[in-house]
C-alpha cells in the first residue's frame, strides 16, 4: 500500500490518536474512569490547530473512521437485547442502557475532556465550523464525518443550552472588546465609524447579545432594535439618521420595536438554535422596560433574490416564456423607459440593468419596475422552496421563529449593496407574540407559512400572470 | 391491582404528562421539531413543585416509567441493525444512528426544555436530589427510576461542565448574598459570627467557589485555603487564631497551602464532579499568586470514624476478641487510668468512654489510648473498604482525586463535634502535583491507595495486633 | 507657668511641628511651591496616631496656636488696605488677595498634603472627631483650638461637597464589607441577625448611602425607607413584620415612603451637611423608579423626651406646681390606677413609672397617661429650643431640612428602648416637597416650626393646662 | 452713558444675578443659611450656557465686579482688627476670623452651590475654561476677573485634590466610552484605528487615567507607558511596532518604563496639578507590579522648537550674526549639500529647508545638520527661559515634577509633525525616584535645571559656538 507523502504523516495522527483518545470504559467501571490529564486534551488541541488545511481533513477522517463506536459490541448487545424481551422488565432496561451506553462513539469523550480545558468549548466551535466546511465542500466522502457532525453539534447543543446563556446589553459603557466585535460582525448593515457604532447603542436603540461563560467576551448572536412610536422604518433612517446621539428617550411614546440586524458570530454553532431564543427573550426585556411596547417586527434583508431573478430570466430567455415574468404591456413601459437599442431581446436588457443597477437612478424605470419586481419578490420569498421550506435563509430563519411574513418595503435599502443583493427592497416579518409558537409549529411540521394580505395579494398577481 | 387513593389524583398525573411530555419526533424530522412553548415547562415545574412528597414518589415513577423509550421500537431497530451487518458502512451507520435515537427517553426532552426555562436548571438539580433522596430511602421499588436518575445525571453532567463554571474568588467585598450562603453551607467548620467569616476570606486565608450562569448568586462547591509558611497545621488555629484581621501578607514566605474546608451545596449534583475541579483550579490560582507555593493538603475531617469503631468494639464484645483490638498491656492501661467498677467489663468501659468523650478530660487515658485509637483510625481510613473502595466519604473524595494519605494527626479537633466524630483526629490528603493523575488512575482501576510511611507504619501496628 | 511632664515631650512635638508644618510660602511664590514629599505627611499622621489622649489635646493646641496665621503680617496687610482704598480698583483687589492670603494659617496647607496621601482624609475626620470632643469636653482653653477646628470643618465641606458623594443603594448583593457596616452604623433600629439585615434591603425596602472616593467602602450617612402603599407605620412592622422576605413588589400599589432610620456614621463629619442632601437624592431616586410615589415623612424617635420630662417632673416636685402638668383629674387617675401607697406624692408614683417603663404594663394606666404624655410630647418637641432652635436633634435636623412636624404617634416602638427614650412615643417629620425650601428658610432664620393641626392642638392643650 | 445693544440685554444679566447670587450671610448666621434651592444653580447654569461668547465675556465681567467682595465691609473689618491688636489673644483671633470672611466673594458661594448639582463640577471647570481663553486674549481689561479666576481655581483644586481622584487603568475590557475618549484626547501620538488602540492598551503596555467622582466617564489625565527591558525607544516603534497584539507579557524581563504620551483633557483645570501626581501614582503602580522595574523616563516631543529656531535664524539674517549659529565649517557644508543657487543667502536656504522639511530626505544634510541641530535644540531646552523657568511647556512640565533632562534623541520622531515641529528629536526626562522631590524644589525655588552629560554637553558647544 503507498501512501502519498503527507505533510505531517499518517503515522503521526495514528500515534496522536491512539494516545489522546481513549479505549471506552468497560460498561461497569464507566463511573470509576478518572478524566486523562489536562496535558492529554492540550496535546490534541495543539496538534489539530498545527496542521495544514488539508491534514484537517485527513485527520478528521481518521478520527471519525477509527474512534468512534465499536460495531462489534453494538451488534452483540443488540442481539442481547432482542433475546431479553420476554424476560422482566429491569433486565430489558439495563440491556437497553448497556446497548446505548456502546453506541457512545470514543471521540464524544475525547470532546466532553477537552470541554473542560480552557479555552477548550471554543476549540470546539471552530472544530465544528471545519467540519461543515469539509461537508459543504465535499472535501471528504467518508460517511463517518457526517456522524462526527453530529455528535458534535448534539454535545454542542448542551453546552449552548438557553438556561447557560447570558443576556448582556451592550451600550456605550460595555468593554471596548465586546463592542469592537459587535462591529465587526455586524454583517446586515456595516458600522463604519465610532459615531455610527455609538448610534446603534444610544438613545431610541437597544442592542443585545448572549454571551456564554466558556466563551468570555465573545458576542455570540447579536440582535439590533430600533424603539418607537412609529411601526415600520426604512433602514437607513434606522441604521443613520434616526434619532439623534443625545436625544433624550421619551419612554412613554415608544410603542414598537424593529429588529434590523441580527447577526450570528459562530461559524460552528450552526443549527444549534440561539437566533430564535435571543429574538424571545429581548422582546421580554423590551416589554418589561417600555410599557406601551406592543408590536415587534424585523426589518431584514432578501440576499439572493437578485441572482434567483437573474437565474429565472436567464431561462426564461432560453425557453422563450420572458411573457411568464411579465405582461406584455409591461414588457413595453420597460422597453419604453430604456430607449433600447431595437436589436436587444428585452430580456436581455432587463438582466443588465438589474446587473448594474443602473435601474434606480431612472425615475421612470422604477415606476415601470415596481409592480414587476415586487411580485417577483413576493414570490421568491412565499413560494421558493427548498425541501419544502423556504429557500431565502432570512425567511426560513423568521418562520421557523414563528414570524409572519408582513411586510414587502419598495426602495427600502437603496444603498449599493441593497440594491445589488435584492433591488433595493427590504421585507418585516412580524411577531405576534401569542401566535408565534403556533406559527412555528405549522411551519415545521406542515411547512405552512403565515404571510399577511399584502404579501398573499402579490403572491396571488405574481400566479396569476405566470405559469410556472 | 387496588391503588390507595392519592392526594392528587393519579388520573391528573396522568394529564398532565400527556399534556406536558411531547412524543420523540420521528427521526427525519427530528431537526425540524420546535421546541415546545415555555409555559408548558412551567406548568410542569409549578405542578411538580406543588406535590406533597409522597406523590412526588409516584409522580416520578409515573414520568419514568410511561416517558422513556419505546421498547417496541428499540427492538425493532436493533433487528434492522442486525440485518444491516453485511451491508456499507454508511448503511451500518445510519442503523446505529437510528437505533441510538430511538433509545432516547421521551422525559430527557422534556428535560432539556426545562433547561431552558428561567430558573429551570436549579428546578433539575433540586428534582434529583429527590430522586436521590427515593433510591436511597427505597421508597419506589421501580426500576425505571434508576434509568431516569442516570439520565437526569448525564445532562446534568454536560450542564456542569467545567469549561461551563466560574471559578470567583470569595472576598469581603464579596456579595453579602454570596458570604451568607457560604456561612450557610460551611459543614466542616460552622461559621459563628461576622468576624469568624471575615477571618475565612481575610489575610492568609482564601475562599474559593464554583459557580454557573444557571444559577447566578449560588455558590455550587466551596474551598477555604489556610496559606502559610509551615506546612500543617490544626484545625482551631487555623479556623480562628491563625492570622490577625489585619495582618499583612508576606507573599514571599508562604510556601504551603492547607485546604481546611471543601463543601458541596447541591445535594442534587452528587456524582457530578466538582470538587475535584476546584481543587486543581484553586492549585493554579494559588501556583500564580505564590510564587514559592510548593506544598499543597487537605486537613479532613474523618466523619464514620467513631461510629465504626463502636460497631467493632460491639462485635468484638460480642464474639470475645477483644484481644484483637487492644493488646493485654493496653488493656490494663485503660483500666489502670480508669478507676474503673471492677465489674464492668473493659470493653464496655472503653465503649462508653469515647461515646461520651470523657477520656480527653484525663491526661492518663489520653496516653494511654493515643497509640490505640491511632493505629485503629489509620485502619479505617486505609483499610475498610466498600465495593473495594475507601468506606470514609472523606478519604474516597480525596483518593478518587490522586492524594496521598499523608498525616493522621492526633488531638487535631478537639471541639465536642471533633471528639465525638473522630476521637479528635484529623488527617492530611496531601497532593503531589505531578503523582495526583497516576494516583487517581492506580486507586480508581486497580484500587490502590497512595499512603505515607507515617500512616503505613501505623496500618501495620494494627495488623500486627489484630487477627481479624 | 509651669507644665506637668508631658509623655511624649514638649520637645519632641516642636521638633515634628517644625518639620513637618511649613512657612507659608511667599504671595509672589505660592503657586511655584511644590508640595513636600509625601513622606512628611506620613511621619505626622504617624506621629499624631501614636499619641496618648492627653498628648493630643497638648499637640492640637501647639499645632493651632503656633502654626496658624502670622498676625504681624496680617495687620501690616490690614495697614496697607487701609492706605489702598483711594487707589484704583486692580490695587485695591490686589491688597485684599495679600491681606486674604496672609489669612491663611500654615496649618491649612499641612491639611491640604495629608489629604492627597493614601487614607489621608480619613485621618483628617478622625482628627476633627478629636478636635470637636474636645472643644466639647473643655479639655483646652485655647482659643485657637476653635480656629483650628473652623479650618479643618471648612476644608472637608469643600472635600465632601455633593457633588463629589456617590450616591449607592445597598442591597443582599453589595459587598459583605458595605452590609456589615450599615448593620453595625445602625443606631435607631439594631440590627439582630443575618435575615433581620436582608429583610432590610428585600422587598418594598430600600437602603441608601453616600460614599465618597477618598474613603471607599465606608457609608457615610445611611438612610432605610419603607415603602408602601400606606401612609404612616410603626416601627415594629417595619423593621420586623412588614413585608416578607421573597414578596414580589407591585410597583403600582407604592404610593408612600417612609425613611425610618437615618445614620451619619462618621463623628468628624459633624456640620457638614449631608443627610439633607441624602433624603433629597433618595427622594430623586424613589420619583423615578416609583411613578405613583407622592408622599415622603420621617418615622422617627425621640430621644431625650423621658429625661427632659424626669428634669422637668423633678423641677415642679421642688416647686410644688404639679398641677402644671397634669389636671387634677389627671392626677387622680393615675393614683387610682396605680393602687399607688397612700404616703408616696403622686409625682414621685410617676417619675417612678415613667423611670421603670412599667406603666405600659397596665392597659389604665396607658389610658389615663397617653393625653398627658402626648401633649408633653408636642411640647418638648415643638416649644422646647437650644437659641431658638427644637432642642431635640432630630427634629432640629429635619425641621433645617424643611420638613414638617407632622405627627405624633402613640405606642409606635414599644421596645425596651422606645419606652425607656421616649414612653413609646414616636414621631413622623412629612416633606411635602414643594414647601421644604420655604419651610428650610423660615426656621433657619426665622426659626419659625411648620406643624400639622395635629401636633398644635397637641401644643395647645399644653399650653392651656400649664402656666409655665 | 450709552451701552451698545447686546443680543441678551444686560438688564437682563442683572436681574439674573440678583437672583442667583445671595448675598453673604451675616457672619454671626453664615452656618445657619440653608443652601438655596437647586432650581438657582439650575437656572444660572442654563442661563450662561445660552449665551453668545462675546455675551459670555460681559457676563463675567459683571458676575466678578459686582458679586465679589464688599470693599466697605473689608475696610471696616481692616479697621477693627488694626484697634484690636493689644487686646487679649482670643478677641485678636475673632477679629481675623471675622475679616476672613468678609473677604469671601459673593461668586464663591454660588460656585459652591453649583457644585453641588449633577454635573455643576463639569460646569464650573468648562467656566474656568472659558475664563482662562478671556484672560489669554485680552478680552476684557476687566481686573475683577482675575480674581474670579483665581478664586475658581481654588476651589477646583480643592475638589479635584489627590486623595479625591481615582486611578484607572484603562483595558481593552474598559468601556468603550472611555477608551473612545482617550483616542480622542490623545495629543502626542494620534490614534489611527482600532488596532492603533488596541495595541496601547496591550501587552507590554499600560494606561492610567485619573478620574473623578463628579465627572463619571471622564478621564482628566492620561498616561500612556510602554514597559520594556530596553532603556530608551523610538516612538515609531513604542506607538505601533512595538509588541505584537497577543504577546505573552513576561513580567520579569521588564526592567524600565517609558512615559510617552501624557495629555490633560480639561482646559479648565489648568494650574490644578494632576499630570504630576499621576505619575507618581502610575510609579507605584508600576512598582508593585513588575519587581525589576527600575528606571523611569518620559520620551517627549518637543513642540515650538522649530518656530523658535525659525525666529532665531530670522533674527540672526537681521543682525547678520549667521556666524553665531553655525561655524564657517558648517555652513560650507549645508551649501555644500544643498546644491544651493549661488545667490540665495545660507540663512535664508537653512529657513526654507526647516520649513519644509525637505532636509531630511539628504542624506548628506542629515549628516551636515546633526551637530547643528542637537545643540540648538539643548540650549533650547536648556537655556530659554520665560520667568526664569523653561520656556518649552513639556520641559517646565517635567522639571517641576523633578525630572532630570536625560537625553536628546536624534531621528526620533520622522512623522511629518515630528520634523516640523522639532526637526525630529525628542527628549527623554528621566524620573530618578530618589531625587524627584530636591529637584524639584531646585527647581521651582532657585530655578536649577537638573541635566545629564549629554545634554550639558550639547549646551556647551552651543555656548562655544554663539556669542549671544
Amino acid at each position: 500500500w503507498y501512501s502519498a507523502p503527507s505533510r505531517t504523516g499518517v503515522s503521526a495522527m495514528e500515534e496522536i490518536l491512539a494516545r489522546v483518545v481513549a479505549p471506552l470504559p468497560s460498561y461497569e467501571t464507566r463511573d470509576k474512569s478518572p478524566p486523562p490529564p489536562e496535558s492529554t486534551s492540550l496535546e490534541f488541541m495543539n496538534y489539530y490547530r498545527g496542521l495544514e488545511k488539508e491534514d484537517k481533513v485527513d485527520f478528521l477522517s481518521k478520527l471519525s473512521q477509527e474512534c468512534g463506536v465499536d460495531h462489534k459490541t453494538v451488534s452483540e448487545l443488540a442481539t442481547k437485547l432482542l433475546d431479553a424481551q420476554r424476560r422482566d422488565q429491569a433486565t430489558i432496561l439495563q440491556a437497553e442502557d448497556r446497548l446505548r451506553y456502546s453506541l457512545t462513539p470514543r471521540y464524544k469523550q475525547l470532546f466532553s475532556h477537552v470541554s473542560r480545558v480552557e479555552g477548550g468549548v471554543k476549540f470546539l466551535v471552530d472544530l465544528r465550523a471545519d467540519l461543515l466546511e469539509i461537508l459543504a465542500s465535499k472535501a471528504s466522502e467518508n460517511p463517518h464525518i457526517r456522524d462526527l457532525n453530529g455528535t458534535l453539534k448534539s454535545l454542542l447543543s448542551k453546552w449552548f443550552a438557553v438556561g447557560l446563556l447570558r443576556l448582556e446589553r451592550i451600550t456605550w459603557q460595555s468593554p471596548c472588546e465586546i463592542l469592537q466585535k459587535i462591529s465587526q460582525y455586524e454583517a446586515v448593515h456595516p458600522v463604519r465609524n465610532w459615531t455610527d457604532l455609538k448610534r446603534r447603542v444610544g438613545p431610541y436603540r437597544r442592542c443585545y447579545a448572549f454571551t456564554h461563560a466558556a466563551m468570555p467576551g465573545e458576542p455570540l448572536v447579536v440582535l439590533h432594535v430600533a424603539c418607537s412610536g412609529v411601526c415600520f422604518f426604512f433602514p437607513q433612517s434606522i441604521v443613520r439618521e434616526f434619532a439623534t446621539l443625545d436625544a433624550e428617550e421619551d419612554i412613554n411614546k415608544i410603542t414598537s420595536a424593529i429588529f434590523y440586524s441580527i447577526s450570528s458570530t459562530q461559524a460552528g454553532l450552526q443549527g444549534v438554535e440561539l437566533g430564535n431564543y435571543l429574538i424571545k427573550r429581548v422582546v421580554r426585556e423590551l416589554q418589561s422596560e417600555f410599557p406601551h411596547m406592543a408590536q415587534f417586527s424585523s426589518l431584514s434583508p432578501i440576499p439572493g433574490f437578485c441572482s434567483w431573478l437573474q437565474g429565472l430570466l436567464s431561462q426564461c430567455r432560453k425557453e422563450g416564456r420572458g411573457a411568464d415574468l411579465l405582461s406584455e404591456q409591461e414588457w413595453r413601459e420597460v422597453e419604453q423607459a430604456l430607449d433600447a437599442d431595437a436589436g436587444t431581446p428585452p430580456v436581455d436588457s432587463l438582466r443588465k440593468l438589474i446587473a448594474t443597477g443602473e435601474w434606480t437612478r431612472s425615475e421612470k424605470l422604477c415606476l415601470a419596475l415596481e409592480p414587476v419586481l415586487m411580485r417577483l419578490c413576493a414570490w421568491y420569498l412565499y413560494g421558493e422552496k427548498r425541501r419544502g421550506f423556504a429557500l431565502n435563509p432570512v425567511a426560513n430563519f423568521h418562520l421557523q421563529n414563528g414570524a409572519t411574513m408582513w411586510r414587502i418595503n419598495w426602495r427600502a435599502d437603496t444603498s449599493p449593496r441593497g440594491v445589488a443583493n435584492s433591488c433595493g427592497i427590504m421585507v418585516n416579518y412580524r411577531y405576534f407574540l401569542n401566535e408565534t409558537s403556533n406559527n412555528s409549529v405549522l411551519y415545521l411540521q406542515n411547512k405552512a407559512v403565515a404571510a399577511s394580505q399584502q404579501v398573499l395579494g402579490l403572491v396571488s398577481q405574481f400566479l396569476k400572470n405566470s405559469k410556472l
